[in-house]
């Protein structure tokens, strides 16, 4: 086996190649892994079948199963995913900003690699070639660290798309799956400061947690979101319901689902029970005691519920007073991810906005929506919750940095 | 003594005011600081004389006492700066982009504050009061970790300012000087992921690896520079001559001063003698074989030499054989600060720009401008050698992230 430190001086080693390649080479190289892809999924699907039957094994749930198997279709989605970053304008090499100074100092800062990304992420193959696909597009190498229930399927797929690359002309090297995926190799490889650049954990919070908490390569905090929904008393009904119905069942699993609905009190008795019978019995209500009085059907909330991102068909409602009590709920439960107020009055979203501390604010729309896709990204490497270098969805650019250039003629400095 | 943990709370709770306040206040406020200092400057004249005398019976160097003494002169250039921070404009609030998508969401990414800085710096008040005056234009509270040898001197000013800052409108805690600086206090402190969103480390190289290696707060890098000039075979002699004497003697204790020069060596045997007589008896030489050769007055440099930042006059110099070894040797031993080729070469000039990996790549002219102020943006908070975030020289943006605000009318996502 490998180790971690040999595989990623290899990506480290492509650096200055990657940076210099042109837009024609990279692209290529994407299309024709997207291709492999199709042409060789034999082996891959073979691979994911030995994944599985190992995941049954040794007890993986249904769910986890489900997000790891491969199929002829999702392959098939993992190849157009691909097709579409290919397609994506090339940012490397674009003019950020540029002036000159008084002296004729000529500044321009231009859009470059970070050089080697580390990704570690759970069971899930399609983050794989995505992963592999923005990263090539940005000229950064890519060191893959996936989860041990996915490791046939993972190499399976490595080792295609990068024989596809090398002949496209991409440096062998650049993309690196870790073979140790131990539970240990994740502190070892977030440590990794001479090779990498940066470091992306996605996962759960406690994948995203381990990472914060021993990274000593820059790392970007993704993903946790206990989502907030406000709706005010002016909030029109029909419009709230559809809004709060798509943000908690179109996909529960996913972070910028909403988890708490926060009701102005003057409309509690009236919104309540026909949110209630809008939502059905397919979720399950967790209320404050105002909340139960109206909805006997729903379950008191606890202290821990306003903390909890259940990423599944449960909702948690509280009464509030107004605005302001919704505004400071969130200020002491969110997680900064995304935040909604559902209203017609001018003043109150305008509060709402600026006093909300979040990485999306959304007024009179779905939670859902906050997504590279969504967004118009075109691809997407997560959803930062944290505030530098990149907050919100990440798209290609949260794979770049800039470097100045300073054109002169022999100025010096008095 | 106030512990770590309540005077980082206590500027958390700062944090909402202090986003929302209008720019005519966080102006007023830094006027009242700079004309505060000036009014009150016997006081802080005596805390620091207080500080000197303290660091002369501690043993403290005498060039560390001179970064730390106070005169009235230096408070009026300490009041000066923040006047200049005063006039810049206040980048809170300003849409950064702003896009329309064919569902009819409106999407705009307005600038905010970052929330808590903090900073960890050593025994220079000036940056006391640079930190405060930054943050505070940018909407953000400040946590204070200065020097234990100049913590009188700090604890003058911040009253002082933090008086002024209050009486102007600022909320009372938003600026804070750690009570505790103790050595193992930083290890504490750079943990506050709780209250603290930025920790920017500004110093030695020491200081700068403690923090990263302990931080789970973000931490930027900053400030490490081993820069190289590389004199290509077709430079201007005299220009090179003039850069080189300015890179390395114009401010040796700063970091992008030069501390090693690349010579091509077409040119080596012409160059190199102009080169010893125009930098004279001040700067010491440490060479390479072929350098030593050349200048029988050169030590001879070890391989240590080439990974040192001297901050001090002593210039390393290595004869290379083309542009292309002198993109190796700095690829090898440099700090991905900034990074100088000195040519005529229309090709060898684009090829250092494309293949040098720093935050400035500079041509044909001095490293020393890599530099908030030489640069144009009017402050600075130091020079991230990083790649996230901001890199290079930080002015009042690095301070800042982006809020999305996504309007809709009812959208769900399907």
């Amino acid at each position: 086996m490998k180790s971690i430190s040999i595989q990623c001086e290899a990506a480290y080693k492509t650096k200055q190649t990657l940076a210099k390649l042109p837009t024609a080479t990279k692209n290529a190289a994407i299309a024709a892994m997207a291709a492999a892809l199709i042409a060789e999924q034999s082996t891959i699907l073979t691979a994911n079948a030995e994944d599985i039957a190992l995941g049954v094994e040794t007890g993986l749930s249904a769910a986890l199963r489900d997000r790891l198997r491969l199929t002829s279709e999702r392959i098939q989605g993992i190849a157009d995913s691909l097709l579409s970053i290919h397609d994506l304008q090339d940012p490397i090499g674009d003019s950020i900003q540029g002036w000159q100074r008084p002296n004729g100092l000529r500044i321009s800062q231009i859009r470059v690699p970070l050089g080697v990304v580390g990704m570690i992420y759970e069971a899930r193959p399609n983050v794989t070639a995505d992963a592999i696909g923005l990263c090539i597009k940005t000229g950064n190498a890519v060191v893959l660290r996936g989860s041990s229930s996915a490791y046939r399927s993972n190499r399976a797929m490595v080792t295609v798309m990068n024989a596809a690359a090398v002949a496209a002309g991409i440096p062998d090297g650049a993309i690196q799956l870790l073979e140790d995926c131990s539970r240990e190799g994740v502190q070892t490889f977030v440590k990794m400061t001479d090779y990498l650049d940066l470091v992306i954990p996605r996962g759960g919070a406690g994948l995203i947690q381990e990472v914060v908490q021993h990274a000593t390569v820059p790392a970007i905090e993704t993903g946790v979101g206990n989502c907030h929904i406000f709706v005010d008393a002016d909030a029109d009904h029909d419009q709230a319901l559809a809004i709060i119905h798509n943000a908690k069942t179109q996909r529960p699993s996913v972070c910028n689902s909403a988890e708490t609905l926060l009701v102005h009190r003057d409309i509690a008795a009236v919104f309540l029970p026909k949110l209630a019978i809008h939502l059905g019995n397919t979720v399950s209500l967790r209320g404050c005691s105002q909340t139960c009085q109206i909805l006997p059907t729903a379950m008191p909330a606890t202290d821990a519920d306003w903390d909890t991102e259940y990423l599944d068909l449960i909702l948690a409602i509280r009464v509030v007073d107004d605005v302001h009590t919704a505004v400071t709920h969130i200020a002491q439960h969110g997680t900064l991810h995304s935040e909604a107020i559902l209203s017609n009055n001018y003043s109150h979203i305008q509060l709402f906005i600026q006093s909300v501390d979040a990485a999306a604010v959304l007024v009179n729309a779905s939670t859902r929506f906050v997504d590279g896709g969504e967004f118009g990204f075109g691809a997407e490497i997560g959803i930062s919750t944290q505030k530098l270098h990149v907050r919100g969805p990440m798209g290609l650019l949260s794979l770049t940095t800039g470097k100045y250039v300073v054109e002169g003629n022999g100025q010096i400095r008095t």
